[in-house]
Formats: C-alpha cells, sequence, structure tokens
C-alpha cells in the first residue's frame, strides 16, 4: 500500500536476494518501470483531459491548506477552472495565491502475495502555479464551454448558452501548464523474489468509470429524446 | 458548471422570478436540498470507506500547496495514511503540519437545460488537521491492515504479513476525525423556471465504479484460483 506518488514499497533489498546478485537489480529495473515520473506534454494533456475532477489545493491566511473537488477543463496550455464567486477557493485563488491542482485517475488494484507491496495502478498529473481570473466576456464563455465539453462532449450547442448577466456572476479563471508533472503506475504487483513461491492469487484487477442509464428529469417533455452523447456516454481512455 | 464544494449556480434570484414571488424561495429551497453540508458522523465515515483514494494537502516551507493522491482507511475516529518513509507528503507529515484529506465521489453528471446549471452529483468529505506518526509496531501492523482491507476487503488473511523490518521501513500516519465536513449534491438539475420550456434533454447521468476481469500475476501457477472477493469485487455504496 501507497502514497501513490511515492514509491509502491519499502526500499528494496532489504533482505539479501534469493536469487544472488543479479535479482534485486532486476527488481528495481521493474518497479522503475512500473512506476514513473514524466513531463511530456502529451502524457501529461491525456491525463488532464480523461480526468472527469480535478482536486484544487489552495492555502488560507494561517498557512492551513484545503483541498477542494471541481471541475474543470485543458484548451491549449491552460486549465480553466470555476465556480461560485463567492466560493472560498475561487476568493483565494483570484488574489493569485500559490495552487496545486491534482488530477488522479485509478486504473487498477494491484493485489501483491506480501501485504507491504499491495499498490494501485493510476495515472495523476500534479500541476503548481497561480490562477489568474478571466474578465474578457469572450473569453469567460469559451472557458465555460470548454468545460462543460470536456465533461459532456456535444452538449454546448445544445444548451441555454450563458447571458451576460450569468457570466458577470460567475468566476472562471486559468492556470498556465508550465510547472507540471505527471506520475503513472501500470503492470503487475511486484513482490519480493521469495514470495513468489507463495500460493496466494496475486495479479491486477481493473477499475473503470462507466455510465448507468440516464434518468429524464421529472419536467421533461416525453417526446425529447436521449442525445447519443448522453445514451452513448463513455469515459474510454486516449489509445 | 461548479466547484463542486460551493453551489451549482449563480447567485439564484438574478433575473426576475417568472412566476412571481413565490418562485425563487422554491428554487433556494430546491438548491439547498440538492446541495448540502453535514458534520454527521455517519455521513462522514461512509464517504471516507467508499472511496478507494484520497487527496492528501500539504504546505510547503515557501507556502506552496501539494495535492498527492494516496490511498487511506479509517478505522473509528481516525484514518490511516501512509507511504514510502521518504515520500515528501509523508515527511511534511510526520513534522505536524497542517493537511487536509478530501475524499470525494463522484456520484453522477447533472445535465441541465442553461449550461450554467450544469453540475454534478458528488459526495465528498473533507477533514482538517495535523498527522501523527504512530510508532509501535502492533499500532502499525493493524493500520496496514485497515488500509489492505479497505482496499480489497477480505484480502488481508490471504496475504503474507508485513516484517518487523518492512514495518520499520515504512511510516505509517493518523489524522483524527475531530475537524470533518461533508458536501453532497444529489438530485435533478435545477433551471431558472424560463428555461424549462426549453426543448433540450435535461436529466442525470449516473456513473458507477465497475470492476473488470481479475489479470493474474504472469509468475502465478495456474493452479491458483481468483478468490471470491476478487472475482466479486465491488464499489457499491451502503444502503
Amino acid at each position: 500500500m501507497t502514497d501513490l506518488r511515492t514509491s509502491t514499497a519499502p526500499p528494496a533489498c532489504a533482505d539479501p536476494p534469493a536469487e544472488g546478485n543479479a535479482a534485486p537489480s532486476d527488481r528495481v529495473r521493474l518497479r522503475r518501470k512500473r512506476e514513473r515520473g514524466s513531463h511530456e506534454r502529451a502524457v501529461i494533456d491525456a491525463i488532464l483531459d480523461e480526468g472527469l475532477i480535478a482536486h484544487l489545493g489552495i492555502v488560507d491566511a494561517g498557512g492551513q491548506p484545503f483541498v477542494v473537488p471541481t471541475l474543470h477543463a485543458r484548451s491549449g496550455d491552460v486549465v480553466y477552472l470555476h465556480g461560485s464567486a463567492a466560493g472560498r477557493a475561487m476568493k483565494t485563488l483570484a488574489t493569485g495565491a500559490p495552487a496545486c491542482l491534482t488530477v488522479s485517475l485509478l486504473d487498477a488494484l494491484v493485489l501483491a502475495r506480501s501485504a507491504m507491496h499491495h499498490s494501485a495502478n493510476y495515472r495523476s498529473v500534479m500541476l503548481l502555479g497561480r490562477a489568474r481570473a478571466i474578465e474578457e466576456p469572450a473569453r469567460k464563455r469559451a472557458a465555460l464551454e470548454a468545460v462543460v465539453e470536456h465533461v459532456v462532449p456535444g452538449r454546448w450547442a445544445e444548451v441555454r448558452a450563458p447571458t451576460d448577466k450569468e457570466l458577470k456572476a460567475t468566476s472562471v479563471l486559468e492556470m498556465t501548464i508550465d510547472e507540471a508533472s505527471a506520475k503513472i503506475r501500470t503492470g503487475a504487483p511486484v513482490d519480493d523474489e521469495e514470495d513468489y513461491a507463495l500460493d496466494t492469487w496475486a495479479g491486477v484487477l481493473p477499475l473503470h468509470t462507466v455510465a448507468g442509464t440516464p434518468q429524464p428529469d421529472a419536467r421533461l417533455s416525453a417526446d425529447i429524446a436521449v442525445p447519443g452523447y448522453v445514451s452513448a456516454y463513455t469515459r474510454l481512455r486516449a489509445a
């Protein structure tokens, strides 16, 4: 079990290798391969785009951190955030305070033969920076469109667009993606060599986010059909 | 669209009510009912127990927040956390620095007739406090058991237990649940009264986390069957 962004295990080679000197370096190599960091924008962008929600970290004047779930959207080199102008997170962010936006995807549970080597396959991005308020109405509208389309692709064209009054009452912020890293774990459990002889089942249990049956609003006319982008909704990973 | 913990919408009543004075108070009442906070321990505990991962917020010496995904477990009045003793988050926490642990469950997408009233049904808990390192081996072991059982109930009895050496190499921390709140949104979209006449589909699209087909480790003997707690794995909500 593990802090998903540190290491999957206590230090390797705490015990003498069971099969000679080659074994520990092999295990280190495997672990390094299975949990890796990346600063590649393509990797970072794919995680930001697939994740439905972000967790936003801010700090109050007394040094207390707050972590708030929020909807987001990436567009090019920025991530948009928005919420009620009255919200604590938005107010703090709008002052230019340092922030951290983290998006995590839990792909699988990793069941090892020993308790300590249990882990999870995941992909996460941590983005550090300061947010800027977007004031210009056209840019604000574009950011809101990005957020709606991030959550339900195809939706924006069918909904009543924001009025000028609504735009004014809403804060929209952006963070530039310039200090970001991804961390990813993939693959099988990595057990201590001597534990492979145990008769405990070991392997990977994939997890998926799937949509259930759409529930029409009680006030919806019976003749309004469920749109295809709702009935066929999927959060498939990028290929 | 929304910061999931603030409000689902810009301030109500920005426009004159379409149906007289009763309408706005009705909308406020509905919104209050659909997105509500709670300090009830039963509500908080159920969310901490169902959520597979937590997002942990810490602050570095320069005031920069970091939000780190991590595995956790609740046991009675505490939440356990653990990871490599070398990890940044664990090192910061062990100094008694203020922390925020947030667990979020995304239950559904809420599709309103207007862009601005799109939202999400979710349950989240925010726990503030300072973590304490657990040093006593027996308590450390019990905490690790809680984390393994939190993620895969039934697993602990089948795996090789931690050795004393492994326990020493691992940090386990606990946070007491004494400053915590839950926030929950449920139910249908809440549109402006005049938008109910639009012919846009509106409703709720439920989301679920489901397990795929277990993938046995390549080095597993063919005669070791998949345990029932893996093949029937589910993250069903508490009733």
